[in-house]
């Protein structure tokens, strides 16, 4: 199949060599072109604009970092123009419940399908192909991409006919994970305070009542208070915290939980953590109790 | 072993009789004794008077519902009074910092061995003796009791020579589950607002990052609003977290999740939910919102 | 001096009408026209655009909703390229921190004079001439209007040189309201809870440690449990709360209380309660203690 | 009147000093001796127990600082066996609804009348006369001791016939004051964030909107940053704060601003602040957000 497939970060990159390595005909973009240099080399072709990439594609991927991003890319940066009536634009990002209502509308203006598919697991999971995608759209649309999603997933989860499904799972599973770092981040500092270290306590746990990836991803490097290289970094925590929010404002939705975690984690911002790990949040709970680092 | 138990009910009865199938000599004693009588009919003595169950007893087990219990049995009751020196108390029950220190000094005042060896484990769990226990307090007497609460759990935690180390690591424990159910609380809240109801967004997450048994347990129950049966009542619930709030404001640590977690609980027994699952905190979430029920 | 006047809402109105009552040559506008009509019986000349109402002004007061109602009048309705060089706009709205940056910027772009001159206090003090008002901008600018300002106002407040530190205090003055209502309203159910009504506790307070004329106002409201017809609106709060959560948030500042009161408007939201008055907020934490209403 | 007075701290002995000059043969007694030297001077008598300063007071007077004390010395130290039957005990102190019940019960079975009469204002108030005293005791106790409150209070508040109204109003006032300061911190970083002072904005709104005395007080304080010498320590708000947790989840009072206000008390003893004024709170907002002190 003719695929295109922009923004290739941390994830995109591991997510089209996938796709690359399935035989498809792969056309890459990247807004900063090194970027496309590994996958040039596994054979796929490099397009100038986010639009070229888009032309011929039969289906069109993209992994952008954020609502601004894809905004100017898609609809700016005339991707959106760019795709032929019938083909499928397969977004993977977390963004916005506003935007994708938006990227809805407009596709189905343009007769364009539109299939939301975002993704759990960090960049080595994407890498290997072992996603869990959660995926939503016109079910002709997303029986089209089925072969190409399973190619990137350990697991396709359908959830129906309108995209906004996919999206919401995404954002309300990531609050889920924020709620997880700072429950841990609170404990911690408790059972410090009291003398039993991070490491100890989690290692109970995590291997026990909480014994699933995302406890032992996260809890490994507070145990460890090793927050740096990220796999996902606080500022992008606060960025999909911050969807949650505008989410569950939209439908009048109190979450006192998201509304602590957004607290802290504009004081880890205050502190200058931006660019350290999500499971760094854990410095401001131990740094409120006034313990050590 | 002559072995006394004290407090048979759902968690404690499930615990003694692992004890006596292992062919221990097992003197047993609740408040009220009709929860004596399968046990008896097992194999095990029944005494009338807790202090009666810890007379000779070369170990002695408790189970007790909560600090008050325990104050009430342990030192008004006579079981103190009555072991003698040399005997090893191992207390299972989730109790506060500051009756796990009194009693500890007046334990080491009697000359009694004193293990903290609370549990995690629902009853079905404790009557199959596979408990994750964690265990604290002197070396020699910790090592005397080993073979029993191996008898107990599918795991001993060692948690050193200091029975308040293994109390607040369950203190802490149980903080990470009502924050987990508190989470899903409000994620599902914003899922269902949004048109994805609480077991399809579960059915995702609890089988993939967070596959871990708190979330899938207590997630079940949320994604069939099911909360009766109680496999543990808001109430217990209610009472753990002002544990963890108790041994928090000894040491001076802000858990703001904690204090959401108290709001929302008191909310719940204000509801009149008291004697419903923990999970049923849920409902407050939903009620917020003004989502049906 | 020649005045435009656009938006004669409950506040505008009143603000309007002292000037005219102090002599000036007031132009005014209003989207839905029948609001004119009780200025033109004053005196007032009534335009059929807003840009008409700028046209010919040395000063432009404006007191629209919220930030959408201004952008759309200033920016798209033609106010900006109305108004003449040397004029001054006096924006006396309550507005978010990032509309008042551009709106200086575009205002300074064009040589027009830009004051912010947010009041506080409800319509009855506005159509008294009594507001307070807290004024920021180029000192030529400022000086212009001062005269103005004290016909509106039992006093001018100066802040400076920058437009914004005017915005930031009118939204920080707003959310203390928020909070100061917030606090009667848990307060009170504590009170109420424990067999005092929230009118015998509230006649204690708000006529000794909190004799204010915030704590009295909206305090009266709620120890008589009646919040129609609204002074100002919960609606009109969430809005202003969201204001200083995002001016919050752009500068990295954690607000607990801010947060808290997001949540507890949200659920007043979704009770459907934004017609009522802020001050209705108190039937949020009645509802959640399940006491009467 | 023969009238005891036990408590001569900061604010009991310018009750006390109050009581002298209108007349009455006080007996006095506080636990370090050196506090009554003054009081001698000034004409009274001084007990060495706390029971001798009760044996003969038609009236008896207390302002303890706590449950501890107020436990210790009229339970334990003999001073409710040594009131004479008929005799009433009128009681300043703060204390939780819990003991207050036990008081009011204790009292009872000994006849002698009980009236709880908690206080409003700083030393200095009390020094002058001119706290604001709420009181609520059997008609004719309060009947009794109404002339004397008048001497203490600019204004005496009566809270009808049960004693634990009046401390619930006490504890309900505190708690709003606690909340005021917890709002001025969080505003005052808000605002300084964006370049006003906090001098700047606490200067507009306690001179209008918020001119009462805690406002000014307490914002007066902050506006300086100046936190010593205390007028009422930070530990003691905590202590205060405390008192309306408790009231609240004895009758399931979810509070949430409590709550916020706990952690960011606890926040201010772990950064070791517990002897500055209770509005150095504002340092615990200015933390958060990496603010200079």
């Amino acid at each position: 199949m003719r695929i295109g497939f922009i923004g290739l970060g941390s994830m995109g990159a591991g997510m089209a060599a996938q796709l690359i390595k399935a035989g498809h005909e792969v056309t890459v973009w990247n807004r900063s072109p090194e970027a496309a240099a590994p996958l040039q080399a596994q054979g796929a072709r490099v397009a100038t604009t986010a639009a070229e990439a888009a032309r011929d594609a039969e289906v069109l991927h993209s992994m952008l970092a954020n609502d601004a991003a894809l905004r100017e890319v898609v609809f700016e940066g005339g991707v959106l123009e760019g795709l032929a009536p019938g083909a499928v634009h397969v977004n993977h990002a977390t963004i916005s419940i506003a935007l994708a209502t938006e990227l809805v509308e407009r596709h189905a203006a343009r007769g364009v399908g539109y299939v939301a598919a975002p993704v759990f697991g960090r960049p080595d999971v994407a890498a290997s192909g072992n996603l869990q995608v959660v995926a939503a759209g016109a079910p002709d649309a997303v029986a089209r991409v089925q072969p190409l999603l399973e190619q990137l997933a350990s697991r396709v989860w359908p959830m129906g006919d309108d995209p906004l499904r996919a999206g919401i799972v995404k954002i309300a599973g990531n609050f889920l994970i924020g709620a997880a770092i700072e429950a841990m981040a609170e404990a911690t500092t408790l059972t410090r305070a009291h003398g039993v270290s991070a490491a100890e306590f989690l290692d109970v746990v995590t291997n026990t009542l909480f014994a699933s990836p995302v406890y032992k991803n996260y809890g490994g490097m507070i145990a460890q208070e090793r927050y740096t290289p990220p796999g996902f970094t606080l500022a992008l925590g606060f960025k999909d915290v911050g969807l949650a929010r505008a989410a569950a404002d939209t439908k009048r939705v109190p979450m006192p939980f998201a509304s602590v975690l957004h607290d802290a984690l504009l004081e880890s911002l205050a502190r200058g953590d931006a660019d350290i790990d999500f499971s760094g949040l854990a410095r401001v709970a131990a740094a409120r109790a006034h313990l050590e680092d």
